[in-house]
């Protein structure tokens, strides 16, 4: 299950996020990504802070490694004002982290309804509200924010931002140097209005962050942890990579796994596994 | 939990879909019914089909009750010829199902993608030609068919058709005494295309059903059982209601509820309750 890659140059654009194998820890990742000839990872912020963010820094640098986001700010909706304060406080320090770890992008999630709200409308404002003082403080640290659709399936408690169309409606209202979109196949692979949404987002130059997953059934309870290996699912995924590329993006593809099955696994053989799968789904 | 509702009157629009309380058998829901002053009933294939479809039509209109639709048709993209050809008798008798129990709406649930494709668009195609042939057999036989996108997250497995604009583009092929949607709260809320495309499926005289559920997280596995009851969940289901009636619905308003938890209860009181919720949460 350890075989190199047949395409190393194939690999050029790969990432994983260290979600896909959580299972290690950051010293064994960025061991596996070595052997393995994995130049790029996307980091996510309780474990680099468990590390420490200035010794995460280091290890990837000194490894040669590319990070390539930080997941993930955001959680924008509340209503509480110190509910809010303290969510944009987090944010601004996860665009620290971010710049500390020598990623330009941070991505978020923005947030689902507040207990009791039926209020869609204005849980999106108030995201709109939060990117109005979180951009610039991202742009002077040279970080820009990716505000990543979530399927509608998340509409609720996670994201009440459901499409592409949505996250640029949203983006649009900032420069692109602040704030862009993370298109990531898992969330967006249903809906026939994404690819023209990529290409709008493609000339704007808000194509953040480019993220793989496959769409596998049936769903486990709650939805979160069943993102499918490259391959095992129903999208296309050489094709939504194609149109990514066809609107102008030639930055990092990143594979992001939240999967129980996966994680129960020896972590180096699910990263062999994912550049396979990459090289036979996505190049 | 069986006192009469406070509102007499605000139930005249009120059906319940049979699934909602799918431990009751057709007597014991029929019975149910006279008890709560409910006028109408969704019906279902399978426990119509049990008790046979004569017998049932009698059953309903000897209570005097109205059938507000039949469910379901659909499952219309299969590639294998066979399968296809099997699929569309189906749906035809489905029809003729429809025009003996007395209700002129037909739902249908469109299908999944073929195991192993990854095609929605071929899938979405493969449904307008089976409209083709169904929806003239349909009109002869006085049934009109509701094309009801489902909630992304059924877009593998059990429907291609997404969204609002996609069930109306793929209904106004053909003619609205053929072809229109149903709207269903579950399925529609997370959407903020949705309103102007009720408005757009009520202007051509294509809202052929209403249906009624609210969102509840978690989800359970396989998401096919976690309709929420009216009232516990996300959705503003009054102000979908008046845009459904804004854009000149007037016709029944059916709750159709999937819910392991619900179906574990006594029948008769999860239909009280379900009255009341309809009452205080919907009128």
């Amino acid at each position: 299950m350890s075989e190199p890659p047949e395409l190393p140059n194939a690999l050029e654009r790969f990432s994983v996020n260290q979600m896909t194998v959580r299972q290690l820890s950051l010293p064994e990742l960025v061991d596996a990504c070595r052997e393995l000839g994995v130049a790029g990872v996307g980091l996510w912020r309780e474990p680099v802070r468990a590390y420490g963010v200035e010794a995460a820094a280091k290890l990837v640098r000194d490894a040669g490694l590319t990070v390539t986001t930080l997941c993930r700010g955001g959680f924008l909706t509340a209503t509480d004002p110190a509910e809010r304060a303290a969510a944009l406080a987090g944010n601004r320090r996860a665009v620290d982290e971010a710049a500390t770890l020598g990623t330009d992008v941070l991505v978020l999630v923005c947030g689902g309804l507040p207990a009791g709200s039926r209020d869609l409308h204005g849980a999106r404002e108030r995201i709109a509200d939060a990117l109005a003082e979180l951009g610039p403080y991202a742009e002077r640290h040279g970080v820009r924010l990716a505000v990543e659709p979530l399927h509608p399936m998340f509409a609720a408690d996670r994201c009440v931002v459901s499409t592409l169309a949505q996250a640029l409606d949203l983006a649009e209202r900032f420069p692109a140097r602040q704030v862009g979109v993370a298109v990531d196949t898992y969330h967006v692979w249903w809906d026939d209005r994404a690819p023209d949404q990529i290409a709008r987002a493609g000339a704007a130059g808000r194509i953040h962050a480019f993220q793989l997953a496959d769409w596998t059934t049936p769903l486990p309870e709650g939805a979160l942890e069943g993102r499918g290996q490259l391959g095992d699912g129903a999208i296309d995924l050489r094709a939504w990579r194609a149109r990514v590329e066809a609107a102008g993006y030639t930055g990092p593809i990143e594979v992001e796994l939240f999967n129980s099955a996966l994680w129960a696994r020896d972590g180096r053989e699910v990263l062999a596994e994912t550049v396979r799968r990459f090289t036979e789904h996505a190049v």
